[in-house]
């Protein structure tokens, strides 16, 4: 049985709670609405402490900008979040002190692309992305065999994309950046577009076109920066059948043959997966994350 | 004085060789202006076999694309170059064929970025981008420790970035993909568009700031993606008095506080840095492959 961690993806609308070893181990779950920062803690430090076993670590794969780097002293905190009552929390922190255990502690993207290494989508990889597209769209991944990590953590989802406005005037939601990938392709940004949820709208909506063509300039611009072995993209929006496959073709078109590798060329089908783990990848992650902090 | 290495930046138009062990330890440089492979490698290989004493290993940064996994059948090649000749020519075999020595090989911008590690702007840092902007755009650099390398290797001059048509027609003069970064800011590109060399074109010309604008939007999604610790952009176009601090000015701009690290909010001079190795950066990022295929 091996010992038993506990994982916590925490999200803007929920916090996933789940103690166990793996995707067939997992013992207890919980979804805590994401309230103010001290409800919201004080909910997972009560799962924790409720468990009939206590866990041995606890991994946190988090919404952000966070600080993923163990040197520095903020260390653990969500830092500029979206949400102005989740700015400069320590989330890490609460946890550790309440739970009196090792706690990991990175992005949501990291933690499921860890999720998926061991036991998903990317097994034996050291070189890929895991990208979710929801609310919101995130992305990062291991490169060279660690979760990517450099002055912070990876920002993917605002980078610039071509963004034609004469067959497309809308000026995207980003509040930062207007019409970055997030602010033209996330399921907010679909929702403000089109005036309904993204999930109400049929597969044969002229929002899917768009949508895959912005994902896939996205995508396409990602496997240029990095050279990725596999592109694992997840989240709500993807569950539009269809829109995986349609992003696939926009992909090739834009590599147009440039990127050489047979993985590309012959058999993207395999080379733009969705998460093996589906939306369990965040929350299995941070179990790995809470095995690497116990060392 | 320690041993002798061999370095080798093989670019498209000319071929950089030296033997050293560093900056201050560069005992000879030839200069072999690219013609055919066979002419080319022949007379890379007689400068090695005219040294007074042998290296023990030689490291090769060279153009691209390249085949820089060793476990691959096409290891050491230049695979699709856009040069017709030097399609699929087996450099690295080539060179250790006739000199039997170990040969270290990746591409030239990856090389730069080990050579600025050992000896210049990246010290200490395990997370960077190295760029160069010269005839064509590349990217490459160190992440997490390892130079970066997946499916292939990175292609950042091929990012596709928005692109103005009603301000800016020019199409682009990529092959593959028209107006993508290289197509609309390589000096190739420059020279295409306003029907002269780069280097002509006075500081106060219309042409730069609208590639400070191009170079700053690549640039943004690389930070983006990557999270550097430190981003250093060479190469002959770069040489134009204030081009560099124009770039900075609207990486920040681009950037708009996002990204929400001191290094970039308050001293983005000492994060977007020219190579302090200059045009030396290449060959000797080259000599430290070349330590690291001897083990």
């Amino acid at each position: 049985m091996g010992k038993v961690y506990g994982g916590i993806e925490a999200g803007g609308t929920k916090f996933v709670c789940a103690a166990g070893s793996g995707p067939t181990e997992l013992r207890t779950e919980a979804r805590i609405e994401t309230t103010t920062p001290e409800e919201t803690i004080g909910r997972v430090i009560a799962f924790f402490r409720g468990l009939p076993e206590p866990v041995a670590a606890i991994g946190i794969g988090s919404f952000g900008p966070i600080d993923p780097d163990p040197s520095s002293v903020t260390y653990g905190l969500i830092t500029n979040a979206p949400k102005p009552d989740w700015q400069n929390i320590d989330l890490a922190g609460a946890v550790r002190e309440a739970l009196r255990v090792p706690v990991g502690f990175d992005t949501d993207v990291n933690a499921a692309a860890l999720g998926e290494h061991r036991w998903g989508a990317a097994g034996r990889l050291d070189t890929f992305i895991y990208m979710t597209v929801g609310t919101g769209i995130g992305g990062g991944g291991i490169a060279g065999g660690r979760p990517m990590r450099g002055l912070l953590h990876p920002e993917m989802g605002h980078v610039r994309i071509p963004h034609d406005l004469t067959t497309d005037p809308f000026p995207g939601i980003c509040p930062w950046h207007g019409d970055c990938l997030e602010g033209l392709a996330a399921g907010s940004a679909l929702e403000a577009r089109w005036g309904k949820p993204s999930e109400t709208m049929p597969a044969d909506h002229p929002a899917w076109s768009l949508e895959a063509w912005y994902l896939a300039l996205g995508i396409t611009n990602f496997i240029l920066t990095l050279s990725p072995q596999r592109v694992i993209v997840g989240g709500g929006v993807m569950a539009l059948p269809g829109l995986l496959a349609k992003v696939r073709r926009e992909v090739a078109r834009l590599l147009n043959g440039y990127v050489n590798a047979p993985e590309i060329t012959r058999d993207i089908d395999s080379y733009i997966v969705p998460p093996a783990l589906g939306n369990r990848a965040g929350v299995l992650g941070a179990i790995v994350l809470a095995e690497h902090a116990e060392g």
